[in-house]
């Protein structure tokens, strides 16, 4: 893979002297960035570009390039690549599009790429993409011309799904001053997909900061995995939030687990930072410039009243607080300035003070407290004579931030003539808004946080866990009998039952199981139970059994011990095409079925995670002991969790499941399944 | 007031030739603004100014000027106020700072400018401001330098309570290409506040839109007013969100409505555009260039796929749906467009056409469709030749926006090197990504429903509803009777009940009553009943009547008609210091407690806020009828609101109430209060 972005050769197919040949612009992208390998030009038609020869065929080539680029019709490019395949090169980006992102007839056309990249074992990025840019060597291959004066470079490395974002995403990175490394045009992603991409650059030492683009997920388990093994931070805008039809689901899980919702809880799980909009892509890939954010201490430095306020808001809105200075600050503040119109407080509002060196001074000195754990900086300037001493700041504010480990978020409202020159001045992050400062702060202590459980947290097992890619044609359901067998198996408590076909049978089940009892329609078809008068509840002796066996009128019958009161809670689970297993918790009643208060995780989970899920859910505060009522046993309901979990895990037909309600008592007395659904691959 | 922004003359005082003299860049400000009416300097020390005389005395002046700028120590601006008074100047601006805002000495000095204020008839500006700038006639009075090449005159007015932050105000509209038209910095607000300036501005042509920044309100409830009667687009950054400190309140309603949610509940219900950043103040005033969209219907054209994926899910997003594009607009792309590379649907991704004359004639057609009510246009250009071309198109779709009464929203990540050019093309507005674009949509409709609201609701009524200023020094609680008398004399439905001191009448006003009954400690002081013992429910008999009144061991208890079962709401209302009196309803248990859903709304409120009100919290599918329950009596509930709302409107001295449970019956069949709690005014 090193070798798709450092090839010491390349091939450029497509390449011709007319003005509006694309590939044209290719061959004078890499001549403007200086790529220093050799580069070979190929057409059907020949002739030269530039005094460079264009080769006819790619079998004239006297070496064997290291990289092809195919910029040529779709329908000619099997042909090609099996020619490359012929002359021994190992590696191509093909560029052309009409694949099957257009038609039917394109996804034949990508079967056939598939099948001669395999037989001559070449690894491929695209179709449909506009390339790489390398800005570490110079290897600059869309389509279009690209300026060396309009890049930078920076610390940021990208990858998108779509040629045309990925163009947005390194303008605003170098708008923002932040600049990028490497910027990859993943196309239809028929071969290597964003797994392959990320692998190779977390890497590369180039690559500080990965920026991910996605319309979908070619391997979620993958993608989790690498986040998690990697330090670097991963920022992924994964679009198509809403494009999966909000199918009437008959199943909670399947409802309330949407496509999307699964999305957010496996890139959450796995430390990898969602954003929605390009904007917040910059914003949160900014702070990662600086230290990271290790507490929730904030110190605040404002030049005037009004951003000290709005600071302080942003500060309480992201979960922070203000940290307490000591003296030490405040003595140097009133030894510096003239007598007595600053307010010793944090936020310390300095409106009033002009010389902008002594800013510098007292930021050092917020920074050596050990209460704050990073500092807001609020600049404003109201003459052009600021400027200067105004860079020199920012500059010095960089080095201050390094030295002391902690994140300094300047922001500052530069005017229009000299909103570049502030910006550049130096490769430090400037913040437009108290908001923004603030929401980086929190973007950089969330990033903390994970690093601090990555470690903790047991990986995803690979190799038997497979998303599942398709639902199953005829799915079906398991008998309430095997399913509570299966969740008895796996050490789940489930409350006594028996299945019955008769008045006899039911009566001799209620006596050995102990009245009260409950009866239950034990067909797997009919799910609604309570709706047709499926269920009667808390039987208490043999005549009322009775009454309630004869009203029902049906065949199998499941006789059940009645559970004493207990809060009550659901647990599901579900197969998702791109993460396979997941695992679903809320409260019973309302919670789920009103406010859809649900916590969410890929399977599987261990007991930190559980809790950390239990303890998503506003209803949590229920669990814990709402109005005197003690604590619920949260053990117990931990325990549940995982071993949940693992059935999830290990028996991938389980397409669905649904535990609702699950009884959990008082602390200490446990809890008890009291009814269960599950949907099984069909055969 | 319109005097102090357009005076023929203007007074400066404190002004002198020294080259760090803050009066001498106002002065110098006027000049380059080339501001048309006379200049008058004073200070102590006379002298000149560039030539100018400066006089020692407000006195020496030989004619009257129309506004005095008051540039001097805090400690001397009482007596210039006094000579003002006396020489007959109007109206002043006073920029000096050192009053309430630092110390108690400063509060008193306050109270001696207004007395001379009153005295003399002077209306003034500040204390500790900045002063006003009308970009209009050139009088810019901030005492630092301001250069009018870097200003822009636009369609926004700026009211702001810190001096500081209208500096990046005015910087970021400009920024933005938005502009400015009238900046006024209004400092402590100890004589005119931000609602006169409001009205003037309401009142004033060069302003199209309002942008407001407060820490505190100075008059709630006219603000509201104000803003209601105008179409002018009123955008509020009001901080100091989290500075209330979190009181242990004994009633939901002080927990439930803290200041700030009152203030959200306000502006709101005023059709006020609440932001929290400043990033979005200037997003929200962008899109107010444009016309309104009156619709849900969104027409999409990018240039990228990954950009039509992303606008796409930021119109769901945003509660707006795609338009159905009829072949009109399809056939026209076919008739333009080599063969078939482009899929028709919306969004329609026009990636592969590179023609932007081309792109006009689209917008103009999508526009046309009835179905569209408004249009996101996502905007990638690939090199430097696209920027003329697309400075067309942007002066085109500002037209077409206009012509055709929907707005367009333009975005594009501009390049560095093009990026003022291409933002400043045209007053058209760019947006930076589809979340911006279409969030400004969102603003856009929200202001559109507004307009057709404000004129159906009624009007706040003014006069008898006063905030209160401050929490009264001794509350007290109304007697149980007392309070049910009050809802009942107020047409509210409660249930029967009667106060007695003796086990006989406790019997015979159970006898009268009909059994079943509650008995309650009828103790005004004693709040939480339950956890004390003092409530008995569902008494069926006298013996069971008799046990209970015994084990209560008090004296006053309360025999109340036990309620058949219904569901289970709250209604509560206090007295807010800045907007008077506040209506709060919600659904009881674990709606108001667990997740605190509650909807609120400034009283009073009419028959269709108390529809809206209900239908904003998550309970309302609860009433509504859930899982088969047949829906509540909703018009029972609506009037109880409105009758409610009166109460608290018609008795100020009701400084909290809280009304739960009331009991809400099936459609149809009422609803009774069970329990009420009223705390009133001291005296």
């Amino acid at each position: 893979m090193q070798k798709m972005f450092y090839p010491k050769s390349v091939m450029v197919c497509g390449v011709s002297s007319s003005p509006d040949n694309l590939g044209r612009s290719t061959v004078e992208n890499l001549e403007r960035f200086g790529f220093p390998g050799s580069v070979y030009l190929v057409s059907r038609e020949g002739g030269d570009l530039n005094g460079r020869k264009i080769y006819q065929h790619i079998e004239d080539i006297e070496v064997v390039p290291e990289l092809a680029v195919l910029l040529i019709p779709a329908k000619a490019i099997p042909d090609a690549l099996e020619r490359c395949g012929r002359k021994g090169i190992p590696r191509a980006i093909i560029q052309s599009a009409g694949f099957s992102e257009f038609t039917e007839g394109g996804r034949q056309l990508e079967e056939n790429l598939l099948n001669i990249s395999r037989r001559w074992n070449i690894r491929f990025m695209g179709p449909n993409c506009i390339g790489a840019v390398n800005l570490d060597n110079g290897l600059v291959l869309p389509f279009f011309p690209i300026y060396p004066e309009a890049m930078k470079k920076g610390p940021v490395s990208i990858i998108s799904q779509s040629g045309g974002l990925i163009i947005d995403v390194m303008r605003l990175l170098i708008l923002e001053n932040i600049g990028f490394n490497k910027a990859i045009s993943i196309g239809n992603k028929l071969d290597l997909n964003e797994c392959d991409y990320l692998e190779f650059l977390i890497s590369d030492p180039q690559t500080h900061c990965i920026a991910i683009y996605l319309e979908n997920f070619a391997d979620g388990r993958r993608l989790m995995a690498l986040a998690r093994q990697t330090e670097k931070p991963v920022v992924v805008l994964k679009a198509n939030r809403f494009s999966s039809s909000h199918q009437i689901a008959r199943f909670h899980t399947t409802a309330l687990a949407g496509d999307d919702d699964v999305a957010d809880a496996a890139l959450k799980q796995a430390g990898i930072h969602r954003v929605d909009t390009l904007m917040e892509m910059a914003d949160t890939l900014k702070i990662f410039s600086l230290s990271l954010m290790k507490g929730k201490k904030v110190g605040v430095i404002c030049r005037s009243g009004g951003q000290a306020v709005t600071v302080a808001d942003a500060v309480y809105r992201h979960g922070f607080t203000l940290a307490g200075f000591s003296d030490r600050v405040f003595d140097h503040v009133r030894k510096e300035i003239r007598a007595g119109v600053i307010r010793m407080t944090n936020p310390l509002d300095l409106g009033d003070v002009f010389d902008i060196r002594f800013y510098e001074e007292i930021i050092e000195r917020v920074l050596q407290e050990p209460d704050v754990d990073g500092v807001v900086f609020g600049h404003t300037y109201t003459h052009d004579a600021a400027i200067p001493p105004t860079q020199g700041l920012i500059r010095a504010t960089g080095r201050l931030s390094q030295q002391y480990g902690k994140p300094v978020v300047f922001f500052l409202v530069a005017g229009r003539e000299h909103f570049f020159a502030l910006r550049e001045t130096h490769a430090f992050p400037i913040f437009a808004d108290p908001e923004q400062a603030v929401q980086a702060l929190a973007v950089s202590r969330r990033h903390h946080d994970h690093q601090s459980l990555r470690t903790a947290t047991q990986p995803l097992p690979s190799g038997r866990v497979k998303p599942v890619g398709k639902a199953p044609l005829t799915p079906s359901f398991m008998s309430p009998e095997a399913s509570f067998h299966l969740l008895r198996s796996n050490g789940l408590p489930v409350a006594d039952f028996s299945v019955v076909t008769s008045l006899r049978e039911a009566c001799d089940a209620a006596e050995q199981i102990g009245y009260p009892v409950a009866l239950k329609i034990a067909s797997p078809e009919i799910l609604h139970k309570t709706e047709i008068r499926g269920v009667h509840l808390n039987l208490k002796n043999r005549p009322a059994l009775t009454a309630a066996f004869r009203a029902m009128n049906t065949g199998r019958v499941l006789v059940q011990k009645m559970s004493a009161p207990g809060r009550e809670v659901m647990i599901g689970g579900r197969q998702d095409r791109e993460f396979g297993p997941v695992i679903l918790f809320g409260l019973g009643g309302i919670f789920v079925e009103v406010i859809r208060d649900v916590a969410m995780r890929i399977c599987p989970i261990d007991h930190e995670e559980a809790v950390r899920m239990i303890e998503d859910t506003k209803g949590f505060r229920i669990l814990q002991g709402f109005r005197k009522q003690p604590p619920a046993d949260l053990k117990a309901l931990n325990t549940c969790l995982v071993k949940v979990s693992r059935i999830l895990v290990e028996h991938p037909e389980v397409q669905n499941l649904d535990i609702n309600p699950m009884l959990i008592f008082d602390e200490g007395q446990g809890c008890i399944v009291v009814d269960v659904k599950i949907q099984i691959d069909g055969i």
